[in-house]
């Protein structure tokens, strides 16, 4: 059976995303099938932008798939967890050997690979893409990260690729390597986010705290360090959100907002995923804990009515423009070191499952049309240029140089705001992190004698291979284990 | 049919914690079944320890079953995994309604709940019991956190509570919950552990690089610390290994030690946990980061070969009595941080899974027999006891007041460890924790708005009921979503 369709693409799910990405896809010249499981949705996106492009819309899968193009290649937009797989297999049972199946949703990687794995099975290839960009992105150009195998991404691949956003004329989509890695890399990234967006919390809170700044003058700051090395959409959000004032009550925007951050799982897969790992991605960690603790409201009620000491005597800056570059230093070396250890945390994950991934592809596909666009992802991607097996990523010159420059007032920033009574999670974690990874030695050794002696866990010597265990509940002699 | 066999409890797998928990009730009175796959080690039992009580060996799992009194009570004691689900379903099949299976190994909670329901479906009462203490506790006194049935608990509770620890006269032994509740607990406690000992580790690390101070003239500090706040079995180790020296080459013993300390997986699962009940672990999380960190070797090969720059001076401690007791101040703190967060992670876990867990009767049984036996547990029990749904161990007046004490000297080594280029991770991070949960006000409210900002994630207001959204992109009016 040889198709006898017209579409190059399908997209079942016409929620805000899927109906946006079929747009785009439109808007690009493909002709574009499009499927709903209510026809509502799939009528209104061609009343609605019917002229953007070719649709063909369809009322049955079986109607939807026939429309297609052999090999048929869907993108479905669904919720993640069971709805994915309904509709997977609802798919599936339409579609023919060589046949592609794309989910464009947040799915977990665990069940990319597993559902990867069954739709091999049965011949037909399964993409994992990670979709970054929301639903400005999915129309106006995303960044996507794209598993599942070459052949898939012969077919789909030049697709993608031209929907994707451009940076300097390059797509910020490529192929990221087999099964689950196209929706391990998109986590990361989402974890990376989570640090980035922490880090400037903790930045906007420090200049307020010390400075006693308005929201307003700290979003003209943030506007300012949008043109320097810390240029990103985030920076550039931040200095809009701290700007704008809320309308009813004439007060700054960020101080009407109830502090309670929520979050949407990816955060915590990214830290979960790095433990199984062993992977230090601390960074990462802190700012998912962050929003956990600010939504915390039995403990936070707790705190305040135990009326628990701060002892400072309240923050004297005195040249408060230098102060302000300490915080912009401090800002740009922590997030060099979230970053640095996302991307370590990718390395150890391409390693585990064999999925060869590029990790300088990657920074070079998240300039833009993701969350984290950011000019200096550029720099990153120069870094695996420079070296693609790269073990540490603030190892590279250009970032050593980088961090060099601003550790002073990086310590001071970490230290200041320790003295002074300002949660400073993930710039502490980060600072503690490049003290830790750069020391000759580390107390390590003493935790492992501990577990030796409570535990017989063994040790290794620093001066003779093998291992070792010292008796001591008895003589503490030391015999070699093996 | 009843049983006619003679023995109060059995003992299946007589590695040297099972064969040491064996002898540990047939010294108190209990006659004990004895059982492993292979009964060369029951007959090295009876041979080496025969004469501490009654033994009825078995070779086979049928006869094992045979020789236990009603309702048969069979500790498991084989490695976690596979092997434990194997001897379960070997034991089960020989078993009647009503009969006890006891895991007495380090079984992840999840694999716990699953057997426990597969077990009560055959009307066997399952008892997931984390037990801790070593090969030294099983003999001697462990301490024991007994899940599963009340029913379960009453036939087997007296004997456990028998053998453990006791503090004071009393047992460190207590039903903790339901089904998973004990080997919950049991991990937490593991967690803490990880937190315990990356904390000291760091105060040593301080002191080592601060003062310059011998590991010896460590260790008797640390000997010094026993007698008060701190008094614990940790740290009583702590001073013992500081003061061991290498006998092969007269060094400190800590020093010929390779600085990459490993981990078993109870800190890591502890973590992951907390992820998914969204509780702040942040101590523990550090804790078990740094262990993955000091194990990362090609980073730290590439971070000393990219000569990353410290940009310090080097420390100078004027007063070093008074650092010392800085230093003494801010483990405290930080250890009553960690313990804090993870009672705080137990409530959770109690709440989630229906497990109804007294956390001043952990505090109790953790007092003895196990790796963070401490005195300072007493007063966690005494705050748990003053309002048994403490939102926040540390808003309890004891360790609010404790910790205000400390709090000057805590900021003092955390700004001190930033400026000077010492790695003190679980310090600094136990005191962001400090100082955020008491914030009046988070920079969280930032985050939630650029999460509105670019996914139209919606926030909650300050002065009024709603779910709210701002037309970023559009006029940035604010419209009520529901």
């Amino acid at each position: 059976m040889t198709s006898t369709g017209t579409a190059d693409i399908g997209v079942t799910g016409l929620a805000v995303m899927g109906s946006n990405l079929a747009r785009n896809l439109a808007r690009n010249g493909h002709t574009v099938a499009i499927h709903n499981r209510s026809y509502a949705k799939t009528q209104a996106l061609l009343d609605d932008h019917g002229d953007d492009g070719e649709f063909v819309p369809s009322e049955t899968t079986a109607e939807f798939v026939a429309s297609l193009k052999a090999p048929r290649t869907v993108i479905i937009m669904v919720k993640a967890g069971a709805p994915t797989d309904a509709v997977i297999e609802d798919l599936a049972a339409h579609m023919e050997p060589g046949d592609i199946i794309v989910d464009g949703g947040n799915a977990h990687f665990p069940d990319t690979r597993r559902r990867e794995a069954a739709m091999r099975e049965r011949g037909l290839n399964f993409v994992g893409a990670g979709i970054s960009g929301g639903e400005e992105g999915a129309l106006n150009g995303p960044s996507i990260m794209p598993g599942g195998t070459t052949e898939a991404y012969a077919t789909l691949g030049p697709m993608l690729e031209k929907i994707s956003a451009k940076v300097d004329g390059t797509p910020c989509c490529t192929y990221i390597g087999p099964d689950g890695a196209g929706h391990y890399v998109k986590m990361v990234h989402n974890g990376i986010e989570y640090a980035d967006m922490q880090l400037i919390a903790e930045a906007y809170d420090l200049l307020r705290s010390a400075l006693g700044l308005s929201a307003q003058e700290i979003g003209t700051i943030f506007e300012e360090w949008n043109t320097g090395d810390l240029e990103s959409f985030l920076i550039e959000i931040t200095a809009d959100v701290l700007q704008h004032t809320d309308a009813e009550t004439g007060k700054a925007f960020v101080d009407i907002i109830l502090d309670q951050a929520e979050q949407k799982g990816t955060g915590r897969w990214t830290v979960q995923s790095a433990l199984d790992l062993g992977v230090p991605i601390t960074g990462i960690a802190e700012a998912t804990f962050a929003r956990a603790l600010s939504g915390g409201v039995p403990q936070r009620e707790a705190a305040r009515a135990a009326n628990l000491t701060a002892a400072t005597a309240g923050w004297e800056v005195a040249d408060k423009a230098a102060f302000i570059e300490d915080v912009r230093r401090a800002l740009y070396a922590s997030k060099v070191v979230a970053y640095s250890q996302g991307f370590d945390q990718i390395a150890a994950a391409s390693a585990e499952y064999g999925w060869d991934i590029d990790r300088g592809a990657c920074a070079r596909i998240w300039r833009g049309g993701c969350i984290i666009r950011a000019r200096f992802l550029d720099r990153i991607t120069e870094a695996y240029e420079r070296d693609a097996d790269l073990a540490l990523l603030i190892s590279d010159p250009y970032f050593a140089h980088a961090i060099g420059e601003g550790v002073e007032s990086w310590r001071r920033v970490v230290a200041g705001a320790a003295l002074n009574g300002i949660p400073a999670p993930a710039f502490a974690s980060s600072l503690a992190y490049y003290d830790g990874v750069r020391a000759e030695r580390l107390p390590a050794a003493l935790v492992q004698a501990q577990r030796d002696f409570f535990g017989a866990h063994t040790y290794h010597r620093v001066d003779k291979e093998g291992v070792f265990h010292t008796e001591w509940s008895d003589d503490r002699s030391e015999t070699q284990q093996d």
